[in-house]
């Protein structure tokens, strides 16, 4: 059993981008900052319900095809689950459509006011809760059977979790691109890399696929 | 005849370190910084006058030796000189020592009042000029007789060349520990990367090192 983290940044260090509007829901630097991990056919079956095969099969699909494997439970913030977009709508699902990747129970942090969970077709159960991350940890791993549990993001809940100690593996795609802008992952962690074994790997796409293990 | 950067930088993306005091000079920070290309064997013929062969010899020193060979001349800020440290001896002949590693001629950036050229025995000599980058660049090809010139730092000057569209080659290598401080290499440097061509190379050290090139 241990906590995992996966986040897709760029090189200086963004992990969200923040130039979604109305119009342009995803924003330019989305699809720049996460080109090559969605471009494996892993994502592409699992995310887009592709199953033709397509996608790329290389190391970025490893690192893919890893990601969800031996997962029990998921820990997301109130802003990955897409809470945020319709904060007074309580019928809200969420963005990530009636078949969910997770297939597993999902726990959404939230500090607004307590949400009845939501039942997928699929295996995905989002529960939501106003939780310290010990306190989140230990609800998922309740629920875990004894695999992993993965904090999916954003970048501010998975430096809380570092913050607190709690990651066991941390694996970062770093995409060889300056987004100049977003949310920074690296702020406030000096010395991090004291507690972990770090390795690092480039892919075929110009990905670096960096991760700290303990 | 390449315009050509090599920096050292962290994770977190700082290529300057500011934890030095008169106590300890280099600070805590330095040597984890640039241990790796401290280590190599390049590094300590070149810039410690060790001969015994001792040293790294894999990819870090490949590109160790890269960074000396086929340069013509160099430019770089007056803290990387060691301006700053006694601005007020007109004496003070930098921090490089009585053999500085360039054996070429060097241009230092400052805007502080003009200073004679500095003449070294092995072939460096130090000149102090006021100047753009492109007015530094351009007086750094008169004297580097068809050779690549490079921009040694530090990262403001760095970013200053970048910015004006001056270099052709940067060449960054990436320490996996977090700093948390110093100067940041990649800021406002949004795009950078479209005018290039993009690779990396994991070192045995767990130094990636990431090529610019256009």
């Amino acid at each position: 059993m241990a906590v995992r983290v996966d986040l897709n940044i760029s090189l200086d260090g963004f992990a969200t981008t923040t130039d979604q509007t109305h119009d342009n829901p995803f924003g330019d630097d989305w699809p720049r900052l996460t080109g090559a991990y969605v471009a494996t056919r892993t994502f592409r079956e699992r995310v887009l319900h592709d199953s033709s095969g397509a996608g790329t099969t290389g190391v970025d699909d490893k690192y893919a095809e890893a990601y969800f494997a031996e997962l029990g439970a998921e820990i997301m913030g109130a802003g990955m689950f897409g809470l945020h977009n319709f904060p007074d709508d309580p019928d809200w699902r969420g963005w990530w459509g009636d078949e969910p990747p997770f297939r597993i129970p999902v726990f959404v942090l939230t500090h607004t006011a307590p949400r009845p969970s939501i039942e997928m077709a699929n295996g995905t159960t989002f529960h939501f809760l106003t939780a310290t991350p010990q306190e989140a940890l230990d609800r998922a791993l309740e629920v875990a059977g004894g695999k992993d549990v993965r904090v999916g993001g954003g970048p501010t809940v998975v430096r809380d979790f570092l913050k607190a100690g709690l990651v066991d593996q941390l694996h970062v795609a770093i995409a060889p691109i300056l987004l100049g802008r977003g949310v920074r992952l690296w702020d406030d962690l000096r010395g991090l890399e004291s507690s972990y074994e770090v390795t690092s790997e480039v892919a075929e796409s110009g990905t670096t696929h960096l991760t700290f293990r303990r």
